[in-house]
């Protein structure tokens, strides 16, 4: 079954939009990870309910199996230790739903 | 430019699988709703890092005027209604990117 995979973040109030604009380009190395069906990433528009919440990956892949050979690869990898200190790591969400 | 909506939530634990198959089967007729492109609902699998979330939907709206139009929309009304009392609504974190 193909699966919806998301991670949500909570900027750092010292992140700036230029380190933001490096990790949009980043996200589109993750795209190209096997099984990755599509992917995007966004800056959430404000709201009172997004919970202090500031961006979002959505992605979609072929299968529960493709989202667990997707976290340890080598490009996801490189994603997560060239971007994460731009956001409160405790705050980040990580869910994946089949449908 | 398009937009993906996602509402996470956090089923209360009075809620019954029967109650969420309900849930499910109305995320439906959201998706006739004009603008909304795709949408998707489901249960999260079990991972530490989903923070207690247990259920997510994402869509894809045609752009943010869209999403507007959507939450007002008789049909929005109407599933939230029928179906908020099977979450903590405290928790619900609503979400919108462009991409």
């Amino acid at each position: 079954m193909p699966v919806i995979h998301s991670a949500t973040f909570s900027a750092l109030p010292t992140t700036t939009s230029e380190q933001i604009a490096a990790v949009h380009a980043a996200t589109q190395a993750l795209a190209t990870i096997p099984g990755c069906v599509w992917l995007k990433f966004g800056a959430t528009l404000p709201n009172e309910r997004a919970k202090g919440y500031t961006h979002q990956l959505v992605a979609e892949f072929e299968s529960i199996d493709a989202v667990k050979a997707y976290v340890p690869h080598p490009t996801h990898k490189a994603f997560v230790e060239g971007n994460i200190q731009y956001f409160d790591s405790s705050k980040t969400i990580i869910l994946d739903f089949e449908y």
